[in-house]
């Protein structure tokens, strides 16, 4: 795969990491800073990069100097950026301010983090763009902190983590998904989260391992969820991206989803189109980490059985650590057209970039 | 597709229903019939087969005397056993005795169901075979049940609902895996359950469409514990069947698993194969209800892609309508030696029959 020839690259998934909980400290309230000086709160993402994990972060993506991976700008320019080199590259801080419990310090840190993100990532680096961080558990205090950036040219999308304590079709959400249609943004689903309860539908595993796989099965109830509590009839211009969901399960989702709204659709009358419909117009999804097997033949005929090209995203997933080489992001013997498609065009339209 | 030339039929899923709770009151102690007369108890599954609701079963599957879709046996047989004919059926009584949370009602109720299902079922029709009923939710009750029927000819699996409040991976269910290991008997996990906890891992869905559609991520979530949490490293000879789970989600599944396995294996250093070698050799999915696409060349490739033609076994789950014609049953163009693996040898050979 000649790289020099495909010069057009967005990379969707760039995790912008805090180097600590007190970079936060200009940006917030004094009473939030005392609190956490008090308190020993050491923050909700405190363990994302472990030293000896190695699927974390390639060594070489730690900065060294003791901040995590993804933390350090010129690293990001240099080992991503710069490589393909990258046209856009959406930044996706998955610092999890849902998982606080205290909505009014999880709004603090949100809009602390949002600040940061503007003065340290957006301002210094113009191919860079962002996700508004939300204390999605109260979509009230999201909403606000949407209208808050959402005039910022740099923010492109709102983020909220995969895993949550209700379904994201409830109406419940609707004020998130009202401030983003305000903003034109993106609403951004990513793996992830610690709401409280279980990742499973049966109760809490025992091992990363079986959470890790199992995020898949939370991305399709959060499809399921969005598509037939009808989110995109109450908000029609609303754009979903799923990042880091796998993809190979989509076919599987969408003919289950089709056959069974026939006949159970007078359950949701306002679902008034195939779900799959619904998600080939509304919904998009990152590359990275492949799903996908190993069998170039079989990655063809899942990506024919979705029935559109405008579906996936490239993305890289940075500082995670999926491939060595930037060739091995990309499925093998994709055809040009769909290899463009993937590459930049499907974000370049879904993200008005 | 000529029936005539393809005699041999096993259907695995055929649901017997319990005409009414009072059918038990032979078979249960004088305390828990007076206990059910006093506390106006209906029994878990009063409302299975609602009139209104056309997919839960054909009209003229209803036996027309109030009593529900699958409670009567000449119905069975001619609407069935008689029509591919069928060599061997095995009934799915999925009275739902795990939802019962005083437990000991609970296992009453599963000696009372199994022996009404040896005396009305078994012993009156040489073709069926049957599932023993558990009180899952207390697995040495269930192991007792299972020591109880185990060697019976008649019954050759235990059935769990695949809802559950904890994965079935835990070794809390282990005395239910030893016990079917003891007889030899198949493990089943059917569609449903509602053991209390939310049927997805975000919540409370609105709708059934949701739940229902959304059982196939119930089913997944427990394949990943079962293999992961090394069920069949603890018990070797041990097989489980998918009843009503779908399979066109199996090569996604696979291929997810088999390769964060290879990354995060020190969690498990038990599973010593890739997790999709211990899904072709210990686990087999039904075929209805279909979640197949409606192209048959899809359908091909998902068969394809399972790399195994071992794994469907051929079920109608009567009395739920899923298709009106026998020959619609099963998926258009499939070759013979696949059809006949479908139909009946794949459940010989696993159910032993």
């Amino acid at each position: 795969m000649e790289l020099d020839r495909r010069p057009a690259v967005i990379d969707c998934d760039l995790h912008n990491e805090l180097p600590s909980l007190e970079t936060l400290f200009p940006y917030l309230p004094d009473y939030w800073c005392d609190y956490i000086r008090e308190s020993a709160f050491v923050g909700p993402d405190a363990n994302d990069y472990p030293r000896g994990a190695a699927i974390t972060a390639r060594p070489d993506y730690r900065p060294g100097d003791g901040r995590p991976p993804g933390s350090d700008l010129s690293l990001l320019q240099s080992q991503v950026l710069d490589v393909w080199p990258v046209e856009v590259g959406i930044l996706t801080c998955v610092y999890q301010v849902s998982a606080v419990h205290n909505e009014d310090l999880a709004a603090s840190l949100a809009t602390a983090i949002n600040t940061w993100q503007a003065e340290h990532w957006l301002a210094r680096e113009p191919r860079l763009r962002a996700s508004i961080v939300v204390p999605s558990q109260n979509p009230e205090l999201a909403a606000r902190e949407i209208d808050r950036w959402g005039s910022h040219p740099g923010f492109v999308q709102v983020l909220l983590p995969v895993r949550s304590a209700m379904p994201y079709g409830k109406r419940h959400f609707d004020p998130i998904y009202a401030a983003a249609v305000r903003h034109d943004l993106v609403v951004g689903i990513h793996y992830g989260g610690a709401p409280g309860n279980p990742p499973t539908p049966v109760g809490w595993p025992s091992t990363f391992l079986e959470e890790y796989a199992g995020m898949a099965q939370v991305f399709q109830s959060q499809v399921i969820s969005l598509v037939i509590e009808g989110v995109f009839d109450r908000f029609p211009p609303l754009r979903v991206a799923l990042i880091e969901a796998g993809f190979t399960w989509l076919p599987s989702l969408m003919w289950r989803l089709d056959k069974e709204w026939k006949g159970l659709r007078h359950n949701t009358p306002w679902v008034k189109r195939p779900p799959s419909a619904y998600m080939r117009e509304h919904m998009r999804w990152t590359l990275q980490p492949l799903d996908a097997p190993p069998d170039p033949a079989a990655m063809a005929q899942i990506l024919e059985q979705m029935e559109s090209d405008e579906l996936l995203m490239f993305a890289t997933d940075y500082p995670h650590w999926h491939f060595d080489r930037p060739e091995e992001a990309i499925p093998a013997g994709l055809p040009e057209p769909l290899y463009a498609k993937i590459m930049s065009e499907n974000a370049r339209r879904f993200y008005r970039l």
